[in-house]
């Protein structure tokens, strides 16, 4: 007799919302789940569970457990099944009398971190050196719950906008931007490096699909060692054609920020809470271009100029700051970057070619974007490449994107550790980053 | 005056399915596109836009863009205007007259390919060769669209399953399985690899999240040179705790094709359409053991059996072909594969320990899937490891979450441009990736 697989198999085990639902109460339930805590009360003993959603109460008079056996131990997985009663003191306000309970698997040592705190008070180091552990605690959890829906944020609006998602090579012979901050590798005897962006693939894309966008891993060898920087981060990128001026690209970002924090405010309102997060303003964003920008911090704050051409990130922080102070602005589009500080591609101002029509955005004073216009024409294109003194050798099939037409177009980059370390507070983007890669940490 | 973004800007230019909207026919629209082809039929000329919905036919009676200057060309970025107008013949059966027409952007040189043909006639390398061109062919971009729409078939089921999306790095210190298809690379002096799979990264997960999903690059240094393998490409990876049986793991990919193949009847039937491609049938896909699925074939195929652990390609064609012909299937589940060609972490089976609780999908005979149960227990992860060998160096963080306790769960890994192969009726998978690698291959 053959046998098929027809579909999801329907588990008999609750989720948290399943719970909820007031007709479950005063029933008999079956849930799974980790053992968060375990607290021994005398008469009766507390067993959290942590499931994905939260988590549960379940209680049990002393008794009960001991019947079968010892206490879980945390870090357990067990099932167990019970009366479902309302407690408005528990998570959630329910909880589970146990009636019964088994361990599905026990761990072989104590936690090394006490994770069931409520905050995980420890360093960052033993965060990230217990790494698979320290994430168990709720509320380090909830920041990547964050992340994803910051993912889904940008992925549901752009497809809502036409954009098609592309997956482009990690490994390749050259990368976007060159320079010295390249991963290399050898590549069956070829010498090969790491991606720094999509930047050239994207553009490619953009005379196919007119809109794409990828969400992926970008590699940079850069030899900081700051809490902003990582040197493999999950990079969002789009590109878009027939813009009429880069200014569409900074109101599709825009568009992009204003739905991400409805999609936050409906689907991740508990990982809010739970990180008390007041979510940024993104429906008006200020614009200002970049000379006007150090011109005011320079009034403001009583600050000298020191490089007209270039924004240190202390003057980054006081744009930021001073967006805040005067028109309560939690973002600020900085414009029209020089075209020095900017890559070939880039297309530069006509109406001043010393700039670029080009942008960052800078959330809370740092930069979290950095997007503009490209030079759409062959010519041009060429005529840029020579006159930086670069090659055009292994940009070939980039630039026969072009001698064969492309629109006019644009695009962006947003750092999804930075937006995430941003929008939920911290000040190292280590501690929005799973498993981050820097100067020294090539582990877990 | 300080400047505003305040969302999305709204165009004036149309879509196609704005187009379809009867109440336009008859009146002056304005939309944008690329040249797809130019049909000078004497006293009307044809310009065929490739704009990002399909192909969109405008008509001009000759004297009016030579009023403007020469016919655009091949490839042109154009803006034009114009009365729209029912046309049984065009594609979407509708046509603009054209009143205005502006080159955005011209190209520098005539196409190498004919993309505006409706198969683009030409080898595989040359479509690779110019590959920023060749995907402008219609059938050929087509194909990218219906991958993406098995990447969002993917998340979009698992979000609906509680899974969490996570992004694991890329680069590391050790991969999950060694062994020499490892790309090596130095990182900061050093000794790294680029990952293989997302495996000890997304097992880690599970003890944080109890469902979890990656869509992102892997990498393995194989020197095969064959029709369907690659040494970049986008694995689809799930892992989920608390399973009854690794058949909870078969069930939820068999839900995903189900989910999936009716998100492209919905949202990519006109692609589905250009490529002609009938929908596999999910509702039922049969399962198999390994060595039954092999006396199957060997029986009615009259092939002698070689190797009783092993199965060779021409084997899982022909099981694909027993399943077809016997029971109408385009899916198979093979499983317990044995246990010497699977990987330390796989779960052996209690019943025959030469065998595990694994298993693969074919699609037509071509594996696409291999997933299956994982060991849970600290202790008996820590024996096989050592019965195979291995050092536990290098895979301490990832012992850590199992001595801390890990619940029973599996996980699968899809290859997704094989899956977008079988689907597509492809036969080299070079045919659906945007920018392979392979031994050869390392530009575009």
């Amino acid at each position: 007799m053959m046998e098929f697989l027809t579909g999801v198999k329907q588990c008999d085990t609750l989720e948290i919302s399943e719970l909820l639902d007031p007709r479950r109460v005063g029933t008999r339930v079956k849930v799974n789940g980790a053992v968060h805590a375990v607290n021994n009360m005398g008469a009766v003993v507390f067993v959290i569970l942590r499931k994905r959603e939260g988590l549960l109460q379940c209680v049990s008079e002393k008794k009960e457990p001991e019947q079968e056996g010892k206490l879980p131990r945390e870090g357990s997985a067990v099932e167990l099944e019970g009366v479902l009663e309302r407690d408005e003191r528990a998570p959630h306000g329910v909880e589970i009398r146990i009636q019964r309970l088994t361990v599905l698997s026990a761990p072989e040592e104590a936690m090394p971190l006490s994770v069931s705190k409520w905050k995980l008070n420890t360093s960052l180091d033993a965060k990230l050196n217990y790494r698979a552990v320290s994430l168990r605690n709720i509320r380090e959890r909830a920041k990547f719950k964050i992340q994803e829906g910051i993912v889904r944020g940008f992925r549901n609006f752009l497809y809502s906008q036409g954009f098609t998602e592309i997956h482009t090579p990690k490994v390749g012979a050259r990368s976007a931007e060159g320079g010295a901050n390249l991963f290399r590798l050898e590549y069956f005897h070829h010498p090969a490096v790491l991606q720094q962006s999509p930047q050239l693939y994207k553009q490619m894309m953009v005379g196919v699909f007119d809109r794409v966008f990828e969400t992926g891993p970008v590699f940079r060898a850069e030899k900081h060692n700051t809490k902003r920087h990582l040197n493999e981060y999950t990079s969002l990128d789009l590109e878009m054609g027939y813009i009429g001026s880069f200014e569409d690209i900074m109101a599709m970002e825009t568009g992009f920020l204003q739905y991400t924090m409805e999609l936050l405010k409906q689907d991740y309102s508990g990982e809010l809470r739970i990180l008390e997060v007041t979510l940024p303003e993104a429906a008006r964003i200020p614009r200002v271009r970049f000379d006007e920008a150090k011109r005011l911090v320079s009034e403001k704050y009583n600050r000298k100029i020191r490089n007209p051409f270039d924004l240190e990130p202390e003057e980054e922080a006081l744009i930021g700051r001073y967006f805040q102070e005067e028109y309560d602005a939690d973002f600020v589009f900085v414009t029209h970057y020089p075209s020095k500080k900017r890559p070939f591609y880039a297309m530069d101002d006509s109406a001043d070619p010393r700039y670029t029509l080009s942008f960052d955005l800078l959330f809370h004073g740092l930069e979290i974007t950095t997007g503009g216009q490209r030079i759409h024409d062959y010519r041009m294109l060429v005529d840029k490449i020579a006159s930086r003194g670069m090659t055009e050798e292994g940009l070939e099939h980039y630039l026969s994107a072009f001698k064969h037409g492309m629109p006019p177009h644009g695009g962006l980059g947003i750092g999804l550790e930075r937006l995430t370390m941003k929008l939920v507070g911290e000040d190292n983007i280590r501690e929005t980053t799973l498993f981050p890669r820097d100067l020294s940490r090539l582990e877990p």
